[in-house]
């Protein structure tokens, strides 16, 4: 592992102190000379038409400014896949699920704001609803949308290489079902909107809890009939996303709208509750595997289907269901692989992308199913991950480039931290380990040939400015751009300051989302820093009489390899550079580009999905109460080829988060509604693990050097959400002989399941 | 003049919308969270000895949350000429004027942070006070820096040519003395700083009403101790300056200080007395002007020598007193000049950079004394005008390159527009008409080799967002420069957005002082819009197989020039550029430093001082009412020369400013004290000039294509301040055939004057 002077540091995040300190503005702290506040009025019905809206005693309620429903504002749909956009900043006719928006007001303050959602009469007629995707695309069932013939919005079938040779090669085939729950994002900051418009300019300026302020513009632009470039979308701090907040919500656009109408400031803050019911979830999905194997347990060929439950909206359903198929091809070889994939609209809360985005349900069903297929055929589950182990360089079925991969590695060295070989069915009735194995992307395509940009200033006066598109959402990645960026110009982090995600300021970036950030940020702004650094060091060879390429720096000073004395200062390299009347601050720029073999349709096309691909296995040690059903996770091993870490101790932040996230689906977390509403939407209800449930964590960093990512760094901050789930039940498996199939496995599920196997 | 696509027409402020509608933020609007109060104790008494201070008082006060004194803060002076620095944020020892900076207070609300000031006890030992420079340079008056032997803490002596030679030659030698009253800015927005301060990192960021953000930063930096990479200053919108927003002021240190020990955002705001007493005014000044002219009146020599009452501190004082010589040498052609300048301490409120800065007083002076040496010779104050106009690429005695020049023509483009030859001397009593020229540099000098940066991105939208240093205090620099960046991108007003004067994210800039922006920071972004330019051509040039010169643009357009049809539209080309996988947004840079053959201390040396120099002549019809002695400027003749204006509207309310501006010193204000106490510190006692007050005004432009300013542009802010008075007092003149000299001439002046003329 590289530990260079600033890459390769355990720095804390650059913003640590202002977020402790309450000094951070997120959206909601942000206050504009008269500013007004919004409020949603919502379903209360899971499915039904809309009769009549009355708004007339909201509108009388002295303080209120502004009242609108569906009918006020063009019929224009956003979403994040554009042949997918379904869905109304506010209802127009129909509305498909309990919190589905009807109507917006505003008004002075937040208290008459919620005054007046409560004035505002709705008539409805209600409809059937359909609350289950298997459900929903039976024959006759309620149309969620009634412009389709089906509630099956989005569907994948694709096959790589010859499945049904596949299986007549096969020793044994075994098919296997699974269902994962809806959990929820569940991050520490409601979504929240702040928006002022300029009347003289068209100038609209939004301030919003968002991961991606490039789709916000876009998706704004097209739905308020605004000019796109007449849009400024802003990334305040942002406190956790997870996925949630990579979509446009009615909150953003009516923010927009308002202050367009009203020509004053308005904030649109969703509270806890809205943050759990009406912004997004992980979907639920079915999933039968089946699986050709030899006798050795080698995978000849490999059938899944998926009906995902995507609640009332598509968000990004077709990218989901896609994701989840093409993601199936690591960390495994799998030469012959069918999928077949449905999206489905229910009457129920919205389905988004979330940390894994489609993949921690397949990676639990096949991560399950490993497990056994080898209990069945008699190989050891360790054993056949790592004939399974896809390695660097090969040819790969769905076209992906595999510079560099850990994974072999990973398997074999979380079993043996685990104590795999001592531990595995033999430890007492009640304990057991198990593991599970998984690959994610950094970064998925060259989309819409989208480049990542920065701007690098260094000033007279030592202080380097960096303009960042990246979105950082609380993980780091401003903090790993800076540390970049002071490693390639040799100076402390505390010299270096960035300013990100501002579309009118900053350089664009795709956004945060299928954990792309730390590669594609960081390789603009490693090419800006190459930049300013051509620049001055130009300048510097030419005073110490050398060649640029034998200059070296670090700590504020540059000087000549190998030759400590034969240097400069930072300051008297700048001095002397401004003084010979070149232009202060150097400013460098950088734009990256994914590697051009890629796809850049993901949708449509098979190809090189990602600039580099992380791998990993994690392995659990569990300890099941058998009296009360409980399962404490005691031990989590982590072995992780994350490439080069720029900062060691944000990958372990993720690690622990993911390990979180991971226990959570595995044993505690299940968002489901009853009768389309959902029974839980409140930190309270909800029954995260906390810190009191963590166990005892292990990460063991497999060592790769990728030649895509800068400072050879993958991504660090999905992959490892995907395999804690399956890890840990494969463990509950080996303690106490149940083979769960579905999540969470909850103590009722553990003890009912006990009162079988006895009976 | 030139009228192209967007340059030379007349635009809108880019903000104007914002501003009236009340939602731009200027610093007082701006909101943090846990953001405190802060508030000055100031000195009761002109000049004493601080005996002690009493805070336990304030302190004990429930929402006090800190008290300071100039003993808890470094021993660090501050001002804006490094060897002239003399000022502490809190006085440790003594106070030198009322209103002088004692202690701070900061607490939970603004009504608290006052309560608090009226608990501070302090006890003075009075001094001897002195409130006249000419009393003050007197042996044995009372030493307001008791550290220097004398008041006099600046001066220079100066002398181009052969003075004595020139005297000894002249036919008449006149000797004439003046005085110039103390006025004041009074900017619509007082005086503000918000300030606060990350802990973990030591970064500290201030928004602050400054013209200079720059100057700030480094003031900070060395008076708090802190490195000055870690000071970001953010100019917010800021309601005009004219010079009195230059300094750095107690709020600033103070804000800043106390978000460094008490870990949370501070305000400090000004109010209305505190912005006229104790920030900046302009120097009072007494001046005595010896010139020799020959029979014709040409003017072979002259001897000017200035006493400017300074107040308690320097502020600007080198560089005022500099300022006034140097610019005495435009617009007419003086070889032989001697001039003596002090600036000199009084127990008043302090004296400091005010548009014209120095040389509106000498103006007066001079334009003054032409009139009564013409009179006295009998030759036409006119002709005497022209017969010593300087004119493009003369040799200049002190060293300036004059390449454009249009003073000749505007003195008798003024004359005539006002009717000189119909009504000099030929009007009824009580009417007349005087006029007065005026020349100003576009910014002064390469000083510390300071470059002014642009950065200017094109976004795959369409959208230009720029990134300038210029800080635009209301007088539409911002605007300026996208005219010129949209003129040069080819497209319209509305496609560009600008963010200035942020240390944290632009370019630097020197500031706006001296009308260097339009020049300095307007040259930066056209060249940073060329590089887009040149880099969005190339490749539009390969599409149409042309050469990159052969293209042009407008209306977001880019064709071969002669052919309009074989082009692309701006979006298509966007499109097909970022196709071909090239990294949008389009990112140019842009640096640019005054011709190098400038002095880069003006303080010490001779040279070229600015890149260009604006010319005008002014000319006033003016009728004196003999009842009341009330002057009524009827009419107000501009013939101006500021190059290419880049946008003739904001050049027009420049020249409507500057008349205001000019009536006020000629007619209606003044800012003296009685004692040291300032009589009128109030918008309601302070009596400007109103609309009300408003001459019909006449505009003539005297078109010069300057090689040095972007689009030809010249100066177009300050240099029109200066004729206005000592037009009109020449008016007055002409009107009762009293000559005044001394400002503002009042009402009751005039009554006296008339009475002893009668009697």
């Amino acid at each position: 592992m590289k530990v260079l002077n600033v890459v390769g540091q355990r720095v804390p995040m650059h913003d640590a102190a202002a977020k402790i300190t309450g000094q951070a503005q997120f959206t909601d702290d942000l206050v504009l000379p008269g500013m007004l506040f919004g409020k949603l009025v919502r379903s209360t019905i899971p499915h039904g038409r809309i009769v009549s809206i009355d708004v007339s005693k909201a509108k009388a309620l002295p303080g209120v400014k502004g009242v609108i429903t569906g009918k006020d504002i063009p019929d224009r749909v956003y979403g994040i896949v554009p042949k997918a956009k379904d869905e109304h900043a506010l209802a127009r006719d129909k509305v498909r699920y309990i919190g589905d928006e009807v109507a917006a007001v505003v008004a002075v303050s937040q208290e008459i704001a919620e005054e007046a959602v409560r004035l505002v009469e709705v008539e409805y007629e209600a409809l059937p609803a359909v609350f289950d995707p298997l459900e929903a695309i039976q024959e006759g069932a309620p149309l969620v949308h009634e412009n389709l013939a089906t509630n099956a919005s989005a569907s994948i079938h694709k096959e790589f290489g010859d499945v049904a040779k596949g299986f007549a090669e096969s020793d044994f085939v075994f098919e296997d079902s699974f269902y994962s729950q809806a959990v929820n994002h569940a991050p520490m900051e409601p979504h929240a909107a702040l928006a002022s418009y300029d009347a003289l300019n068209g100038d609209l300026t939004i301030w919003s809890s968002t991961q991606i302020p490039y789709f916000l513009k876009r998706n704004l632009a097209t739905t308020l009939l605004v000019p796109e470039n007449k849009v400024r979308v802003i990334k305040p701090k942002v406190g956790g996303g997870f996925g949630q907040k990579i979509d446009m919500f009615a909150k953003d656009f009516c923010a927009c709208w308002f202050a367009k109408e009203l020509g004053r400031p308005v904030k649109f803050l969703y509270d806890r509750e809205e943050a759990f019911q009406n912004t997004r979830q992980r979907h639920p999905m079915y999933l039968t595997v089946k699986t050709g194997v030899n006798k050795e347990g080698k995978i000849l060929a490999q059938k899944i289907t998926a009906h995902a439950d995507g609640g009332a909206y598509n968000s990004t359903a077709p990218l989901m269901i896609t994701l989840s198929c093409f993601f199936i091809m690591i960390p495994y070889r799998i030469e012959n692989l069918l999928y077949e994939g449905y999206h489905v609209y229910t009457n129920k809360p919205v389905g988004g992308a979330m940390r894994g985005h489609g993949i921690p349900q397949a990676r639990f069903a096949i991560e399950r199913q490993i497990d056994l297929i080898a209990q069945r055929i008699g190989v050891d589950a360790v054993d056949m991950r790592v004939k399974n182990a896809i390695h660097a360089h090969e040819p790969h079925p769905a076209g992906f480039i595999i510079n560099t991969c850990g994974f072999a590695e990973s398997v074999t060295e979380a079993a043996k931290a685990i104590g795999w070989a001592e531990k595995r069915g033999k430890l007492p009735f009640g304990r057991g380990v198990g593991l599970a194995g998984a690959s994610f992307p950094s970064g998925v395509a060259n989309m819409a040939h989208l480049a990542s940009g920065a701007v690098v200033q260094l000033s007279r006066e030592g202080r380097v400015n960096i303009l960042s598109g990246a979105a950082d959402i609380g993980q780091g990645a401003e903090t790993v751009i800076c540390q970049m960026v002071a490693e390639q110009l040799g100076v402390p982090m505390e010299d270096v300051h960035i300013t990100a995600a501002d579309t009118g300021t900053c350089p664009l970036d795709a956004g945060t989302f299928g954990s792309g950030v730390t590669v594609r940020a960081g390789n603009a702004a490693l090419l800006a820093a190459n930049d300013v650094r051509k620049e001055l060091f130009g300048f510097v060879a030419d005073r110490l009489e050398c060649a640029v390429e034998d200059l070296t720096a670090a700590n504020r000073r540059i000087w000549v390899k190998g030759s400590p004395d034969r240097g400069l200062s930072l300051s008297d390299a700048l001095h002397g550079y401004q003084y010979s009347d070149k232009p202060l601050p150097i400013v460098g720029r950088g734009g990256w580009i994914p590697p051009a073999e890629q796809p850049t349709s993901l949708l449509t096309k098979n190809g090189n999905f990602s600039p580099n691909y992380s791998f990993m296995t994690q392995a659990a040690e569990v300890e099941v109460d058998t009296e009360t059903g409980k399962v404490t996770v005691l031990k989590m091993v982590t072995a992780h080829d994350c490439g080069q870490p720029i900062n060691p101790m944000l990958v372990e932040g993720q690690l622990e988060g993911s390990i979180l996230g991971g226990m959570g689906q595995a044993l505690y977390e299940d968002s489901t509604c009853i009768d389309g509403q959902q029974h839980n939407p409140s930190f309270c209800d909800y029954g995260f693990p906390t810190m009191m449930e963590m166990p005892e964590m292990e990460g063991l960093h497999v060592d790769t050097d990728d030649p895509e990512g800068p400072f050879g760094a993958k991504e660090a901050g999905e992959g490892t959400q995907l395999a804690p789930a399956p890890a840990i039940v494969n463990a509950i498996a080996d303690a106490i002989g149940v083979e769960f199939d579905r999540l969470p496995v909850t103590p009722a599920m553990v003890l009912e399941a006990l009162r079988k196997k006895k009976g």
